[in-house]
């Protein structure tokens, strides 16, 4: 709660349009819906005109549509996450809404906004084939937040000439996301070449002594190139929204 | 046993009424039962008066249902936990009385008890959704042997208003356990703004560098608050049966 | 900051005693004093009753004393942990009171207030002699926080009987701390033979393959006794800290 | 080298205002300074405006002195981190400017530029007072590179009235760098307050199983907040660099 | 090869009795059958009159059948341990002689030697229900080895009266295996109260923060009680092996 | 691209034989083709003549077949990598060119060129039985770039004159290729008897404290043997493909 | 307590030579002294004739004194370990009795009965000179109990022939100790050439990834050699406690 | 000992030239020196040609000039590795020849033979300025053993064409030695740049989450640049050896 509703809620109070117990529930009950499995956050919509988001993993079909439910109400566009295909198939058909289904980002998309025309580009770039996945989950979660996004995969430092032919496209982006699995390294390369904040997502591919994107972890926390942003491995959703609110923060007009 | 016990059976044998071979056998044998591949522990339940736990993982169907057996004959309420669907449909005709299966936290009570009026609040907080079976583990161990338990849901740091919200219901509690995956930070938050014990489980809920619950568990256990008491990773039994113990220690009038 | 405080300010200001500007002030700053570099909690002493503790480590002899500086205008007892005996002698003649310095826990107490007849007994039993330090930090903790406290030190299971001839002392305890590194097997054992809830130490002694006190606490953490409420490794404050804690919830009278 | 720079180049060669000879040496030299143990990157400098930096852990007094020399012709302020007290005892005589040493973030700044004024503001939070040294590379970075910075140190959540008090002046910077140790929660609770960037450090401070940082490190990675830009243990200077990248982008009149 | 046979090689040599070619091809090859893919060890056989045995994980059930037909031509008894009970099943009809196959330890014994009366007690105590598994792997091989075998299951130190009600048959032992999850305590207790060579085995029972055996073979490389042998996680096998060689070292006469 | 290339094209340019616009081109685009999943980078083969490889893990059937479509046009050997033989049977109607799988190495290949006769010596030796699948991907990798391979299995350290006994074959080998999981020990044994360099390759094979693999590479990385090249675990293709670099530099009429 | 001792005193209290007072305090107190901050063990030495042992890590000069005086009583010989020197020269004035410093071995050792002709042989073989200090620790303390002790040192895998130079003397032990770091790998290649069971310590000698001794560690866990008895890093005592121990076992006359 | 001395040692016998007691000790010692402490391995020199090396960390002074002293006699240069400046300066005036000691390597280089035109070139490349000590190790060995070596410092990734400004000197080598610590991603460019074996070092060059080298250990593990032999960390000496030993295999006259 802003301090200004909180003065506002007080002089109301003092001039007797509101009485004491009204202001005591303003003031202590911020909007969210608790269905008792969940308390749906609806606050943070009111606060920041983002999509509401829901992070599927462990959650039963049930409870998965029940929130989607609640969190329409908001008007805002709808994202879920990590959601599997199987889960999909099974409450496809009570979606609250027309479904976009990505089948490697895991995604589900319910538009209740008609796009606007985005400003600002988010590049994603992707050391190997298999990296596809995560980097489509940050492009998804990227661009139904808003902004404007551009994908270019399979871009590893084992053959750097592909890099390097698409640095020219890599430049014009406001924040970079580089997703790499194995030994990571693509995110030190993007840095050191970039001026730009870069986003780095460590992905789990790999075998052996990548220990599940340990290795890539690493790399992207030791980076000798400064400025890099690292997130959870396989965490798309986290370093598309990271990257989407430094690209909210440049504003619709600003050019870097 | 204990020294009264031993003092007693030295002083009948001292005054005759017992041969020293008796004495020697009753201080030697602990009550239990021995069905070789397990050793019913009826001591703890004569001590504690207690029900009886059995933990189901690693265990065959048929163990589980002699074991079940041979603790009823203790006449108190019967717990098992990590108890799985599948296990409990095999052996669910064969159970010795009639059967509370709680499927999200995977535990069978069985009651020979009457319930009697409880007292004493324990409130069990999680931070999400997927955290819930755990937290359900924990809330029936604690109530199975004689806590009043109430349950909050989905009340995690990133939406901090939704547990200021209930700080209420968790100020009348003897004891708070709090239930938290993925980065387990509301453990600390709950311990900053509780006087009360907290009795803290990491949950195996997040993925990457969650590495399977550890990341919680080093939060929880690093955590700036002071007295968090932290247990295994998804040990809810562990956590309500502490909480109970606790709780059981203020006695039935006490009041914080 | 509690309903009640919030529902009176707004009835004050509704009543027209206090004005809106007064009554924000009121409620937005909880008591604590900016050192710039400390924020010193005065709530917390407020709220709970409960000396005030400083934790020593990482902190100048300067920034030390002017904390404890601040803390005493509360009036209560001081307590500051982790405390190297080189920092002690570079401040001890500036401290702002008469200190007990505990060269072996290192700890400084601070006393504001006349000891009182303590009730409600916690023991601290340690598995080793090296593990008596982090055994005394929690000792003074709690004792100091005003609790009655004995110790029983060097009682490792690889001599069991000596454990086994202090159970007496033991079973009178409302909680027991266990401490002990190397296998932290004590805690298990302990944990087996009583009823009460134990609080347990992993401390960092031992060598090679004990990691500092992983090995300790990963023992503790997967202990087969239920009720065993586990604290970071050589953390005898917190574990001081819960121990009294839930002496406290026993009350003044209670008796287990 | 921008395909602009090679396209003119190309275009010169073709013109005949260039050989072919020079024309190699063009392309193949980007900007740098062999000194056998270092190559100096002038690139950097005049590609992107910012100071210099030199990295002083592992490198002699004489690199040290050597390097800076090297770095002052670019004309822009210079910045040395890591650097410890002794050794800018031994080279402070020989500087080739005026030295502003940080003793506390271990930081050496030599001006060349007059200080301008700076617009777009860099907030750094601390959890504790011995998080100050890390918050402090943090902030020395941000402010030599040109962001606006403050500080507020103090605030983790064992006390979390201390952060909320402090909300407004968080809500007016363009990006927050949250340092904490321990159970690193700080960057998780200001993560689900703000909807600003979050540059997240987790600092070594902390004992037992914090193991130097790491738990602090896997609680950001982990974290339930979105949006959270973890850099690696103690990196102060990373994340001052990335929330000044951030801040750059926003623009010199940008407002959030 | 003992160096008594290089001499007597050597000496047939100088005698004539054997040509150069024929001492090289002597010495050089010791026996094994080479079948491509596994080299059959015949050397051990002849050496120590220990049955041959096989470790069936990772192997198919044609490799399984191949070297259990080579292996029989040794005359001992044969053992293959970690045998699937699918593989099993698999081969059983194929197999070269009378099967044991036993479903919990998943060994297959084929003997073709009389068993002969041993002497000699090895005792295996486990903690729990569900370590018997891997305690009777240690049982099964060294019985099939030749030592006399009793097994005590279920006595972990959750409830020590029903280790020590057992104490007086591990007392018997010669050796005692030691057989434990998840806190692994019971090692240090046994090898406390017993002057014996305890050899102790971590099984990977347990969840969470027990790591699939970790925390159970840290507490028994740390144990406080001397002379505790620890085996890899869950290796019945090689504490089986490690106790029969300790039984035959003290002699078939030997009286502890 | 080498610099006598970028020489010639602005020699040419200077010339006026070509034009900016083409100069330009043939400098920023090295060959590779953008099938936008993947960017086939031929000039690998260009350069190095090697067969194109392809590692199938995280691809779908739909990728690898495109893929080696592409990779197809260079007119080399191809090379399949970590292909299940499940993908293997979708694929295997629609591979351009008659397929060689290894269903124990998970290797495919497609051979465009007739085999030459090889020289150059490599020796693959196996550890056990169970390594075998991971000393094939070797053993073919090297065999299709071009090398001469023999394989030596189950020659582990346990029976170590099996090892022995084929020492003269290794001591034919220009590089030896070392493969064992559990101890791992082969490779310094190997190292310790052998000149030539070793490639050694930890497997997962193992249980328990072998961590799949860890305990191999570990071992590996601080053999005392000096001259071992160490790969990752499983990594048969990377130490079949060092193997053969070093094997190549050796030259066709090299002995050792 | 053995159970003929219990049964004694009970006959006597039957037959009324003791009353249940006195009989109540012989079964209670086992013979130990209590020096507060240690609990010497006498049971231990009156049990196994087996000199008492101190380990000096952790403890004060003070301490060391007062229970190696406590010790003395026992007329054992007594041994400490990890004795610094620095510690050695504070206390060695004040030692009762005639000590034997092992500077290598950090061992102390005052004796207290005469050498008695020594029978059973151990050979403790160490890999490298570096391991010299933990095998003399090895040696010191099997010697001190009663065994035969041999030393070979500096016999590691990378020169194999002066391992195998040394096979004779390790065939004439009936227990052998095998100490490395690094690659540990000397335990595997011992256990493959010998028969008798093999007592292996793992050192922390080595740099980078050997992780202070966790390299040796798991290679000799993971052992292809079966009959490996594996002791925490560095634990010198411990192994030569448990080759005594098995030496011990079969007994003065026993030959292997 | 090749076949070929066994079978002429074996012909000797047979035609009476020598006894079979002569016969069994040439067979039985192959050459070393028994120095107690160290058994120094005159047949690797015998063997290989090589230069003697002496690793020096946990070795006294008085046994690093023992073993130099032994080594002496075989006429090869020697070469002493991590030699501290302290232990150097205590033995440098008893060395057995004049001693080239670099400050930076840590190592010796005692000079017997004088130096031959070498051939075959070995680059060492580091990233960084603070991995200098170990690329020099590196180079000192595999220049002292006799190849060809050049280094280039200070190249890594953050500022990339400072790297490919060098790959003409690094495409002339027969083998390049890459060496980085922090994220190590030098080593995977450089081998996606270049043809031939490149020998990875990890540096423990770095702080927080590189764990002391671990990081860049990883990510040249699972670098996606094929042909990347990896070795120990900060392990200059096994990487220079290596590097030699394939430029060996290359013979004089070799050319890629």
């Amino acid at each position: 709660m802003k301090p200004e509703t909180l003065k506002r809620i007080l002089k109301d109070l003092h001039d007797g349009s509101i009485g004491p117990e009204e202001a005591f529930r303003s003031i202590k009950h911020l909007p969210y819906e608790n269905m008792e499995f969940a308390r749906v956050d609806h606050h943070r919509a009111v606060r920041s005109g983002l999509p509401e988001v829901i992070y599927c993993q462990g959650k039963t079909p049930k409870q998965i549509l029940a929130i989607l439910r609640s969190l329409k109400k908001s008007g805002h566009n709808l994202l879920a996450t990590k959601l599997l295909p199987e889960t999909f198939q099974k409450i496809k058909k009570e979606l609250p809404g027309k479904a976009e289904y990505n089948l490697e980002a895991r995604t589900l998309v319910i538009r209740q906004k008609t796009r606007q025309k985005k400003e600002g580009l988010i590049v994603v770039v992707s050391a190997g084939t298999s990296d596809i996945p995560v980097a489509l989950e940050a492009a998804v979660t990227a661009e139904t937040f808003g902004s404007r996004v551009e994908t270019v995969f399979d871009v590893g430092v084992a053959g750097i000439h592909r890099l390097i032919d698409n640095l020219d496209r890599l430049r014009e982006a406001r924040v970079v996301v580089a997703v790499a699995g194995m030994d990571g390294a693509l995110a030190s390369v993007v840095g050191g070449l970039l001026e730009q904040p870069v986003s780095a997502i460590p992905t789990s591919v790999g075998y052996g002594a990548s220990f599940g994107g340990v290795a890539a972890l690493l790399t992207m926390l030791n980076s000798c190139a400064s400025g890099i942003a690292v997130v959870n491995i396989d965490n798309g959703f986290g370093a598309g929204c990271l990257a989407h609110k430094i690209n909210l923060l440049a504003g619709p007009k600003a050019s870097v």
